[in-house]
């Protein structure tokens, strides 16, 4: 039998991190022997338990050590995270540590070092001199580069229950439908306007539901109001918003009336054409051709707007990007600073934008669909709230619960 | 080949309704002649159609006949209806006619007369010394009366497109969630009102997410404005309704906090068990034992309530109608002069209540769910307008479109 | 402060006993302390804790005492269960005791007695003389009855990990749709082949989709072999099996060639019109009427089949029972000895099948709809192991799997 | 009022051609008069309408000439269709005509010429020298080619009813889950090998699930029998398919255990990492790291493979295309030849696909979402069955099937 010993320290009781840590070396096939435990008397006692973890053969070792870090264990052995170089641009070494989106550190010279720009399934370089740990995608790595590998001089902080709960009470319930939203509403009204306070950036990702709905008018409240720093979707939102500046529909249907204005998809080509022969959204703002809408704001305002094409656009609209890898990297950059993200109607975006989120920034899904919602969920999204409604009359309620607010100041 | 001439007249190509006949013909292994044609030059012109029908054999023509009927299909040979005796109680003569929903007539004694009370899956029963035709539900029909059998003498009034447009626009629309509600919640404030202003009356179809949601105040408003003249439910409504008015819970979540506030479903049990204790809904009012809510409401303001049990529920509250025969034979009644009705997150009441509708009763069904407004639709509700969205939602801005009509006035 | 205190001892922590009872402390607002706790070093070790709950008032404390004894909980006082009298027929004492669905025992005379019959939000109705303790839903209790109030002298066995996972294993993974299929089903069959092995009953919830689906052919196969005892269902389920029995029609689809054969639900409606005619569906095998078919191998086969009828039923087929609770008594009665429940393509009998029974009970449910799986869940049957699959292609490979496991005795 | 007169001819009242036609003018605000008809007299023979096209204005008149047509309407002046020089790459003529996925012709010098290569939402581009039209999407169309704008001489072949049914019996049944798929599933397997035997190629559009739910094992079997030509993916399906060749898991799920055997998604990284190490997918196999699975066999069989990335991917795997305009050429190249089209699982893949299939291609949508099939058809993929059942058990049945038919020859 081979062993390993690990500690485990703060509400893991409550926080429900020790009985999965026990799952996760039953289920596994390992053992354990609890070689201390002290345990909090009271709801704001801390918990401690040291445990001896051990398994038949090394991979089981190493598959039930790999999955304990991602719950707070850390080694008791004291030392520092190893790395190993990179031999060929964008690949790792075999043995390379894959992230969570929990807050991480390791271990450099004897001190623990924050890994910046922490989100799942990349690595983390290290760099030794300068002492600093930093994600990096695969297919960016370059050779020379320190990659961390197994699993020693790592900590991971995971979630507590009493911190969540604060911050968004209606987190841990499920994504039901038959619950009350404007209550939640409120809730995340609220949070957008302390993060507004504190200057933290609010990120919406958007779906074209939101602009067939109607519910781009809201979008584009938000927007002047200040509550939208940062944009992400993609062509279809961009190209249907224009559209519906442009000639008043969306995939042909006319948002006032609500009837079919032409037939099929010819007013969206038109849109796209139209800002692809002035040049760029920017021109087209500048030119007076674009007048209203979400772009028209976001550019208005300065929003950053992140439009990553897909495999089913057409045209593309100029600002939409091509390259998938490129897209990646402007969404990374332009998640600097973001603490809150309210994602409508979306789904491939949604999904893009979750992995690259860390933990720590507050998450709401709004789909009248609930598979969308566990989806995200089951990609390690921790954080996301879900609530499965209307997004047209979610957003017109967002914006009503923001007003009241600030009357209410 | 037997064949059989029958005629259709009115807007019968833009209704589709000449080749959804001659789609029927075909696929039921038919053929046809058209022995005579008019097409109507402008849109405003009917067209008629004379078409002699012709099938290999006697079941085959029936069944062909059966369904061409339903299209609006008259046959030509100008004999009345046929009927036969009923034999032994509940039990139908071989060849009885099975009803749709749509307007049915039958003719008399060289006269076409109106089958009364008109619903779907039923029998009509024929009194020929009054000249009057109504409709039977297969375990109501006693010895002796003459339920009417095969096709001939009977006159079935499809929907044309054009008077349909007129009442719901958003109707030929599909039950897509990705289209703009707010449009549709205002048409249906306006046909509320309509209906009320003429005398209508409105039913509304509830389910148990409707208390849970919070969203019961909403419905509560509606009738104490008098949108509201009768109500279909089940045991979980009510008693949900009833748990909120006693101990501010639904299903044991505080709804204002939003918090669960007890065990899993105690409060429920004890809501019912209370009103058990005092005899019924009514004493609960006048003892002042149950102070608000739409059961309140419902019985100050003399709305119809029809509870209808099923085998999933506890209790039952009192006034709750434990047999299913009955509990139809009530809701029947009830439905003397509804106009409009509005079902929301309601499957099981839903479906009942759309089998008993005539298909000139306009019909709005609300859920998040999509599968439940396609599987009303199944059933052949015509006349049933989807829209898939949030009943909390979409409670809450219809009695904000009613506000708006009212202040407008 | 009050304060009671309480024990909970097994595996509490990895069966998250413990974590879950601190939570619902926290959640209610009280508070505890720690007064003795044991943690198990090894995996087979159990735990023990004795905790002092403390709340601000007399409700908090028995809100809180109602949950912790769903996780296990026993008072450390010695007294037995207390109880009080019915005084009216149907109605409870206030303080009445609501049950879960898990294995309870009362402390009568100072010995732990087993409630009979569990099943959830019903009462427990103690008979001192004969030592005995049995479930009884409210509108049964009977004046001088005694019903067990409050919270002493309760004992329920919650889940325990180690026990689930041997029986089931793929009940711990979720409900989604992305997982393979073929190996649960296979556990499955060789769940049922062991509970029939031991004279355990397996019961059957279907919906109408077997029938319309053509997967009636795999059940009555099922029937056939023996691995049916009982079925559950409604109207619908026995109308379409024998509609499609009598005219090779389910909703008048013809089920061989997948055609409408018939115009609308005509079919349905002679189907339930010729058993009517003869009196019974047992009369209609006697006469060579129905010759096959699932209700034809029910009743040659000697399964119980229990119809329970809705509100939305035409006819209804003889033998469907109306009155909701003489039909829940009847489910109740034909449960005696079932160990394994199978639930195909139906909400609301699997919802009412799922009320009734015992945690103990291994349940299956299959539904394309997702959200039915988890409504049944959300109920509170957490033995219900869901599989989001086609009901068609599950009963075909159940057949084959059962084949399978035949052959390679 | 301005006008136009078409002509409309076939099977117009029986297709639903003729009624569609005078509801767009109707809905779109038009006017018509019927100048001749000629009404088929029997199921085999066609019928005739000129029509005379009312409307306001220009704008309307446009709009609804350009529904008609993709109706089959064809002006009856006999002009050659017109066209307009593209002045700046990638920006089309504000006329420009925008396709439909239907067969389609435009008459060059007095003649009609099919549009080559049609697919939907793109434009003509005509060579009038050699005789010549075809597709382009906008952002190919260079400086000086000619691109058709407005309506005359366009000649759009719709849907008739009869050659659908021949085809694909099930297409016209609705996405339903109620209805047997054991009949479809051979109907598909009969065209699969009608498709093989005259040459024609078959494409499946494969989603993750199906490596999750262990199916790719069905795909392999398909790909050595030869009914597998081209396939379309994603990064998430080659990097699944090669994680379980290589590690025997899917998402970290053991695939054939269905335990979850390590950690999150660690195992899909060191799939994607191991073969960025050798440098391709084909080096891959010929170095014998690579021996089983979908891409194996494809590689192996010389499938066209085309794997289009997404801005959720990680890696990307090796293969995998970046960038989505040079991703879409490529699709649209492997799309020569293909006659049948399976999409499993697959929501942005298959919606990606459909926009490039003409309409006659047969196309089968299999999805456990009903939603997602409904999405498919409301693009305007006509020519798509859905069909709503569990991917696994599909693929499963769809082998046996075709393993019946290979036994009945």
């Amino acid at each position: 039998m081979l062993s390993e010993t690990i500690e485990l320290s703060g509400h893991i009781i409550d926080s429900w991190t020790l009985p999965r840590a026990w799952d996760t070396i039953m289920d596994r096939g390992g053992n354990f022997t609890v070689e201390e435990m002290r345990v909090g008397k009271h709801k704001t006692e801390t918990s401690y338990a040291r445990i001896r973890v051990e398994a038949p053969d090394e991979e089981t070792l190493e598959r039930i050590m790999s999955e304990l870090q991602q719950l707070g264990a850390v080694l008791v052995n004291g030392h520092d995270v190893q790395s190993e170089s990179v031999e060929q641009d964008g690949v790792l070494p075999a043995k390379f540590y894959s992230t969570t989106n929990l807050p991480t550190q390791v271990r450099l010279n004897g001190q623990w070092v924050d890994v910046e720009d922490i989100e799942m399934d990349v690595v983390v370089v290290v760099d030794r001199e300068r002492q600093r740990a930093y994600c990096k995608p695969m297919h960016e790595v370059r050779v020379g580069e320190q990659v961390v590998v197994g699993h020693g001089g790592i900590r991971v902080q995971p979630f507590e229950r009493g911190r969540e709960r604060e911050a968004f009470a209606f987190m841990q319930s499920d994504v039901s439908s038959e619950k009350s939203k404007i209550r939640a509403i409120r809730e995340i009204a609220q949070q957008m306007k302390e993060t507004r306070e504190r200057g933290g950036k609010i990120l919406f990702v958007l779906g074209p539901a939101v602009i067939h709905t109607g519910a781009g008018r809201y979008v584009a409240e938000l927007i002047r109001r200040g509550y939208v720093q940062v944009i992400f979707g993609g062509n279809a939102i961009v190209t249907h918003d224009v559209e519906s500046a442009l000639f008043g529909t969306s995939l042909g249907v006319d948002l006032h009336s609500g009837e079919q204005v032409e037939g099929g998809h010819r007013n969206h080509l038109r849109a796209i054409n139209a800002i692809r022969a002035v040049g760029s959204l920017e021109k087209a703002m500048d030119s007076g051709l674009l007048r209203e809408g979400i772009t028209y704001e976001a550019l208005k305002h300065d929003v950053k707007m992140v439009l990553a094409g897909s495999i089913r656009d057409d045209g593309p609209m100029p600002g939409v990007i091509s390259d998938m890898q490129e897209a990646q990297r402007r969404m990374r950059e332009a998640l600097r600073g973001v603490e809150m993200a309210i994602m409508v109607s979306s789904m491939l975006h949604a999904i893009a934008t979750g992995n690259l989120l860390p933990s720590t920034v507050r998450t709401v899904v709004v789909d009248i669909n609930p598979a969308v919602v566990t989806k995200l969920a089951d990609r390690g999204s921790f954080q996301a709230a879900g609530l499965v409604t209307d997004a047209e009359l979610f957003l017109r309620e967002l914006v009503e619960a923001l007003n009241q607010l600030e009357t209410a100041r």
